[in-house]
């Protein structure tokens, strides 16, 4: 028996004939013989609209009390799209998290799934159902709701997959993975496959198709994941190893850009690397990602400290900062486009950042940060400077 | 340490503003020293709404999957008033069913509690916090959500303050109990206190004001319960035994009327007590309602059966009744008001009945069908004649 773990996200389940649609949907791929487990978003803007209730009672909502808020959007889809499939003549059940038993641990809205008791699920699977899942939910070892972080489905999508040996298929709004996100190139080309590693790179940069933490367990399992639109003859893209690299292989895979962070700045911090390391695991201990750091050269004891943070963790970490120096100390550069290039190519390929750099100063794009690992390199820019980077960058390497 | 159990009805969590409002009014109960527990429904229209997207799906909707529907409601308003406590500087916590395990037993919808698990409950009380429980809610032997119907967070906020010995606080949109439904009869006098057997029968006879089986469980465990206007100087109504009943009293405490039932009449139906048993055995197994019935005296072997049931469960009656006699030997009547008094005073004072029945007389009000207990009597009339009932019942019985 071959199990398929589905997600539809919010879009796709926007209101009430969407849901419907899914559920012929469904029920056609349910006749091909295939068991399912279907893992569902919540429906359209519904998880804005209750933040934004939540915000109307606190500017900053209690996080716990504002995961169990959120996380009803996933109960309700899941039990609409349950009623639908039934409503068709076919047996469906739909289970929380609770019901399921995903453990999540680490903070609110950023929790990690740990485990899934996947016993409920295979029952109902035996028992000839459908099975339909509220994404984006977790229990912690408190017993509390928590929440995966936007996009969080994905990764419930996949860690059910994982459990049960499964494949997994992502329905969304766009065909498949694109070397540059087609809004911002329209150009772009579409992949047929993309290697695990390529599609995290991607999509923890700033490419909005998949939680980045769906990726890394589909990489640590091995488990193929599609993406693609629903109900299309469209083809999507897979995500998996892909092996046999030719030696004609373009270096780069894709470009992701991001609006998403800020960089800060300390001036005068005493440069000991003691001091330092501990300013960092502190930020770290609160699941704030810092991409970027530079520091400038040791003038006297003193450095100046840069790096960057996702903009919307930047209260939290001012309070840490606080810590450590004073307010005037502290800048604030808000003018930021993270531009990125991936690309496993890289790790064969040489010259790559030089043929960048060069690039960057034909077109009088001045760089702020840098960082790079083996597969990517990602500069801070001016965000006036992005689309004049995308286009030249996609050029010089075919994208 | 005095515990209070709290309950606000979905028109004091209405809206977000309502929402804080109740905060603050906790926030001052729990200056004054007690521990506080506090019961929520859904906001406003929120269980309607959600019922109105379940129809839109199936007409029928899976009971199941409504449960799992309907039950989000109080997780959101739950949810937000935590934040709203916290927002003001108190500690707060809310819990689902789940979480503080409120098991229930019995259909969708209709659920009974059958035990709660007080122990989250009670740690958070003892750190200081005022709990949020989200009311109408349990979990049943599957593990399955289920509600325990309409008005069902009146029961959640009892047993809750039976599990924990404590005291318990309905606060909802009227400011008391009344002899008569004050929207019905202008003149109807409200009541300092009322026995919890006459509150029984008047909210079982359709006073919307508490859920019945609230008032069971009150009566069982001698828990008087407060129902009044919240952060108001109007004094409300204590439910509770009623000792000391003086000579003097009344013999009727009150009238209820409720358009929520229809009489079913099946003809020429086999004069046969087992066939006849075994059909009120699965109406009942279904737990539908059956309040008035009669039987015309059987002329040869047939007799015409006819009963009263709640209009919502039409449907599934129906199948039960197709399967004992045919589509058009069944009559179904829906003009009907069933008209009730009640008063633990008619045990001790006899003629009750008469005086009803000779002012029905007098005003040309004709009775379909009676049913009757020791302390009520119930008469289905033609919904047109209601409001002259009341009138003429309440001028005689002086309410």
């Amino acid at each position: 028996m071959g199990v398929i773990v589905q997600k539809y996200g919010g879009s796709s389940v926007g209101d009430v004939n969407k849901i419907k649609q899914v559920a012929k949907t469904l029920v056609k791929r349910k006749e091909s013989g295939d068991s399912l487990v279907v893992v569902v978003s919540a429906m359209g803007d519904t998880t804005d609209n209750l933040i934004e209730l939540a915000k109307q009672i606190s500017k900053e909502p209690d996080r716990r009390e504002l995961d169990a808020l959120i996380a009803t959007g996933e109960m309700i889809s899941s039990s609409l799209l349950a009623m639908a499939i039934k409503e068709l003549g076919y047996d469906a059940v739909s289970y929380t998290a609770y019901q399921v038993g995903i453990r999540a641990l680490g903070p609110h809205g950023k929790s990690l799934i740990e485990n899934i008791n996947g016993e409920k699920i295979r029952e109902s699977l035996l028992e000839g159902k459908i099975v339909v899942v509220a994404g984006f939910q977790g229990i912690n070892e408190d017993g509390d709701i928590t929440t995966l972080g936007r996009g969080g489905s994905d990764t419930s999508a996949v860690a059910i997959a994982v459990r049960l040996d499964g494949e997994c298929e992502i329905y969304t709004d766009v065909d498949g993975i694109y070397t540059v996100d087609p809004r911002k190139y329209s150009n772009a080309k579409k992949l047929d496959e993309i290697d695990y590693e390529d599609m995290l790179e991607l999509s923890s940069l700033g490419s909005q198709v998949m939680h980045s933490r769906s990726i890394e367990l589909a990489e640590k399992y091995k488990i193929p994941v599609y993406v693609g639109l629903s109900n299309s003859d469209i083809k999507g893209t897979v995500i998996r190893e892909v092996k046999n690299m030719n030696l004609e292989s373009k270096p780069i895979t894709g470009i992701a850009t991001s609006e998403e962070d800020i960089i800060i700045t300390l001036k005068e911090v005493k440069n000991d690397i003691n001091i330092i390391a501990n300013l960092f695991e502190k930020i770290a201990s609160k699941r704030i990602n810092v991409d970027m750091i530079s520091q400038t050269s040791p003038i006297e004891e003193n450095v100046n400290l840069s790096f960057s943070i996702p903009k919307d963790d930047l209260r939290e970490c001012m309070n840490i900062i606080s810590e450590f120096t004073e307010k005037d100390k502290v800048f604030i550069d808000e003018d930021i486009t993270k531009f990125s290039i991936v690309g496993i190519g890289m790790k064969t390929t040489s010259g790559v950042a030089g043929r960048l750099f060069k690039l960057f100063a034909e077109n009088n794009i001045s760089i702020k940060m840098i960082t790079t690992s083996e597969i990517r390199i990602t500069c801070a820019i001016k965000k006036d400077d992005k689309v004049k980077a995308i286009n030249a960058t996609a050029k010089e390497f075919d994208l």
